[in-house]
């Protein structure tokens, strides 16, 4: 399935004058609204191909209909968001559940819906069946160097499918860790899991970057081997210059001050990606902004700030990517949902008065710092980035536009009801 | 797979001589021994039928091997682990998990392992096939009455299996919750929940209980229907003398004192059941006592003093049993090791000289309440534990004749490698 | 010093027509505008007497200036803070730190102010000069019953100051609890709390209310008696008709769902009072709304939405009341901050579609509902609030008008700099 | 107060006996109980000059009587300790508190006791009178380079005084940080710590070590500058090979694998001190061990491994100190309760039979593992402790016999009732 342009058009026709009136009456009170503009219509966020289905929890899964079977229906449906909302325009693929058998075909098809390909993820958490060695006691930390070995070759390969896709990074997150005192020694598991990302890193093209993610916890649940930025910083700074900190909003222990780390990660020049989603108790892994709004935008403000002052482009200079589980909503709502929320935010900390805030602080005037911050909050930004995705051809209402047209209704005719989609 | 007296003996004699020592030792310094290893030989701990096979995570699961995958294998299970440590005598099933075809053959099979049955345990938070209606938002509360009067008569008929078996209590826990603000509206929930649980009293039998046990977060992520004690409490109380509260160790909020929660419930006569596991992070399901050991033992020592207040019987007053996960360790043993933890804690708890903490109490002398508490916790009492099972003819090493045995090995020679217990 | 009339209108001469355009444009969108500004300006927000002064932790305290010394000072700055935001219409006292010697002196200057008094608060968390038996082991739960005598007398006390006053309510916190495993018997504990509040709750006119507010930890560090919402609606519903739960933000378990318990309280008929703040990690008391705004506002939904179920009026069926500290800001334009945000999140909640949300939630359409409180969110209230303040005769910005006046310096030409006002 | 040999002589006389008994039966199973009972000997933990005085919280103090009110009496109450104890040989200042004015004899004093001088600490978290600058929006981060030199030179002066002691390291901990999004500059508040650090620095002797401590929050309550392990260890390896991070068990989010963090900063040669307390919610600076002695236990098993694996001396290499607050016990009791925990997990720590631990972490034996640091925890070591304490002259019955002696009494005869110690 494929949105065509009238569609959408004919959509947008029935907001379009509501919309101009809060866009003018928005736009009225912001001296460089055409360069905010600009950045939110070059700004996407990539969509993993795992969360394109129905996710779950210990307790089970209640499955969706119309999943996508294939990887070539995963990219219609970021295709599909694609056109909705024309901030979508990167897949982040997982190996092995999405080995491209044609990565030239596959390439084609998604340049055809706009898409290119975010960082490849590898997978060392799980067992595939014929596989040699288990990732029961880990992967890249194992004490067993057959075990390790396995692994490095996995996320080989896996550069080598995102060399053949145009990807330029590879994201590592490692499950591993321990689940009781006394089960690894930590030191050792450090040096192995540094070990094993050396040889990773031999392998990386030079225009490449490695995320190392890191983990409070979950799936184990005493110790986690990169379990925070300081553990994932150490590791990207002895592998080099290619490689960074992932950061994840949900991986926190409670109440960590996440914008405080993004600051100085951008500070030491090794923050690299960044997976959006929310929770209000451990790794929820909910719709981006649903629980903590402010908190996003913080984060933000501190992205904009960080990144204007080593000059990195905001859409190209980071990997920005969902990274969030659908147990109850349709899936491709959900990452509607989370796109709106993330441009929102951003929106929002193009608006902060930078000088004045620096003026602020300069004098310690807390009262008049917090009001910068709040006031740009306060300020529904809506009609900016409606306006910057009509100006590109999306819907002024995607979530909307999905529901009138029945989009699931279709996938579900094209695919069947009990399609599922690999992943969590 | 049977163990007989003989083998147990053979094992006891490499270790007596060492144990009588250290039994001698310790049993001097305490005066009302006897009594103690009276009421530790009476304490039995409940194993669930879903804690036999290996557990997993939402990021998967690495099987074990040689599991049970019927109830009666289940049984025998059990049946090995209560011949090991003559703790463990009693068994609480999960329907529609376990469904026994014929009850009076079923506790014929417990009844040869000198095995009963303990609470019987309903499940809404998972479809089962060719269920009419899903419980994907919820069972007991949900807005739907069809979906709660199908809820509702699966717990009556859990009631029936049961009834059959000799059960006396039925554990409701509900996975019932949102994951999202304004899903849910909080009262409502709440209303419904009362009255779906309503009808299900109405079936319990006179010689009944009703456990309501509550849970924090997860599966649902943003609120729960019965999420703490207060709510569970209000629900019991409104539903009558037959209907408790149950507390599960991994239910809370970080940093909760669960101890005090249990003094307040028994305090009200409404503490029904408990649930052992240990935990760091969330929900972690681990082995008891594997992570805050004097968390457990401060937990037992309200657990005796408030029993002893109301003049409860220890074996019998409440239902005692474990609810843990087995992600990395052989089920059997992680279950050994969780039932030694739990009879460590009550023997210290055994052990408290209550006469002499509610005269520190009266005089606020913190220093002396502490130390009359620690003093206890410091000493090593597995030689009780171990004696009060030798008395009873259970090994002085489980875990280390489970292993000499090769119990796993045959039970894989049983059974095979790919079985698959049911469960989480 | 009075904040005339006049100076108000100059001050929003400069503002108004700004502000009218953006009300239009609110209000355009908005059915019942009328309605909502009627509640807006309907509702206070009590100040308490101990706000006024700076705060400070226990690693110390950075006073500020020009702090009010008397309770007359302290009348004059609530005075001052009603003059400009028009929401701040009551004082809430703190015995014995405002005992008034001459109520009604005291009365009457309140009323020149337009303000009333809000409910009274009682103090045993500290030693005062001369007092016979010390709290240092807590008050209403203590083992010797003279110092529970004590504590109850000095609660009684406080009852008659509130009634001289035209006070409604009694506030009773308690610091009561322990720090180390062993100290306390829980259940004694509770039971004295609770015989204690009986005799206190003997004196309560029978117009009044008494609150029994609840804290997770903090300043006892193991447990605390009243530790939590079910704790204080056993009591509360032991005690009777007039006795009701207190919600303080800052003092629940991190995670914790604060908007349900609000909603449950309200369902059992049993939520009397409010106290606003925000925090981050513990008890921080910072300004409300700003560290999590969408809380704030979700709690004030369920507020909005159990009131009006139960037919509570907004305005006057519960105590609202600011509990912050003002450690870094002046704390006058802290309270403005505080009230500010507190009726943005009302504003936002009388805005909320109840009937398509209660639609959504019948129909499981969990986008939809989220998307219903999120577009109220995301919708900028600050011209509703402002109209209402407008159209009451207050500063369209009155943090900006504070600092025109130079209000602080006058109060620090008026009372010197070194004044230290009583409290935190 | 001295305590002379006699008196303690007098008193084991009542517990030798007993002792002996258990000693015996304790050191028949351990082989090496010499090397152990060595190292116990060996082992001092330093005391700072702050925690001999009764603590409090915002919420008040209730003072204790015969508190020392001047550094000698301070000196003298740590010489008590060491006297009853001998494992509390050294005194760790605090600058401005404790200005030696005759560090000859001050150093005199000390000696008589038996005394060293630990780290000194400086004090930039609250103002002095008299003082230029304000800390109250931070220190060594503040914005203004004049309240920086302020602070770097009072660090500069507090170095000074240590080498007059004869102290080998300087503690720098900052309460720096924000209350509020907006008012920090994070990054600049990172660089401006940085070079204030290194100014300081360039003034530390050739055989010092500088400890940078970190803490998650308080006295700030949204951000605090040096807030993590990660931060502390960046600014030490910025800072140069004498700068070290210091640990502080009540300084972490909730959840904090601790051990961890101690395991990799020997890892990374950076571990350079540690401060005992122990907590359940916050920095509740509570005894240590009287909430998590397993925690305790497992960060000793790191430290000993750790220390092992470098070379480092286990009394010399690190810097040990206790840091709690003793709000409701007796500050001298509550210390020789840390002290005999402390000592406790370290013995156990050294009974680790780490051949056998390897070896079950090699096969992945978590059982294994877990059993054999549980084995060790269970194990009673109290005889152990008390035995190395006997051999030094110490007491059997530290706390006993400090209560036998009325040894308060004599202080508070000594000093008088109203004497308040500085601290906090």
């Amino acid at each position: 399935m494929k949105l065509d342009n009238q569609t959408i058009e004919q959509h947008n026709r029935q907001f379009v004058e509501k919309h101009q009136r809060a866009f003018s009456y928005t736009a009225e009170n912001i001296a460089n609204a055409e360069e905010i503009l600009d950045k939110l219509q070059q700004f996407n966020i990539a969509i993993p191909s795992w969360a394109l289905g129905t996710g779950g929890t210990r307790f089970g899964r209640f499955s969706g209909k119309g999943e996508p079977g294939t990887l070539e229906q995963k990219i219609e449906d970021v295709g599909l968001l694609h056109a909705l909302n024309r901030s979508s325009g990167a897949i982040s693929l997982h190996i092995p559940w999405d080995i491209p058998q044609d990565a030239e075909k596959v390439k084609a098809l998604a340049s055809s819906y706009g898409l290119g390909f975010d960082a490849v993820n590898s997978n060392t958490f799980q067992d595939q069946p014929g596989q040699e060695h288990s990732y029961k006691f880990g992967s890249l930390h194992h004490v067993d160097p057959n075990v390790r070995k396995q692994a490095v070759d996995h996320n080989i390969e896996v550069i080598k499918h995102g060399i053949a896709l145009g990807s330029k990074a590879l994201t590592v997150w490692l499950a591993d860790g321990s689940s009781f005192p006394g089960q690894l020694n930590f030191r050792e598991a450090f040096q192995n899991t540094l070990e094993s990302l050396k040889e990773i890193y031999k392998h990386l093209p030079d225009d490449w970057k490695m995320f190392v993610e890191y983990k409070a916890f979950e799936p184990n649940f005493y110790s986690t081997t990169i379990a925070d930025w300081g553990q994932s910083l150490l590791l990207a700074s002895k592998l080099g210059d290619k490689a960074y900190t992932l950061v994840d909003l949900g991986h926190h222990l409670p109440n960590a001050n996440i914008e405080q780390i993004v600051s100085l990660l951008l500070m030491e020049g090794k923050l690299g990606g960044f997976h959006f989603n929310d929770s209000k108790y451990a790794d929820d892994d909910l719709t981006a902004g649903s629980i903590k709004p402010y908190q996003l935008f913080l984060i933000f403000s501190e992205l904009v700030d960080g990144m204007d002052a080593r000059g990195i482009d905001h859409a190209t200079g980071l990997g920005w990517m969902i990274d969030a589980s659908h147990n109850l909503k349709d899936p491709l709502v959900d990452l509607l949902q989370s796109v709106e929320a993330i441009k929102i935010a951003y929106a929002q900390a193009l608006l902060v008065d930078r000088k004045a805030l620096k003026d602020a602080q300069q004098q310690n005037d807390v009262v008049r710092a917090q009001e910068i911050l709040q006031d740009v909050f306060r300020t529904d930004v809506r009609p900016l980035v409606a306006e910057a995705r009509l100006r590109q051809g999306g819907a002024l209402n995607p979530v909307a536009l999905f529901n009138e047209l029945g989009i699931r209704n279709s996938l579900i005719e094209e695919r069947g009801s009990n399609t599922v989609a690999t992943g969590l």
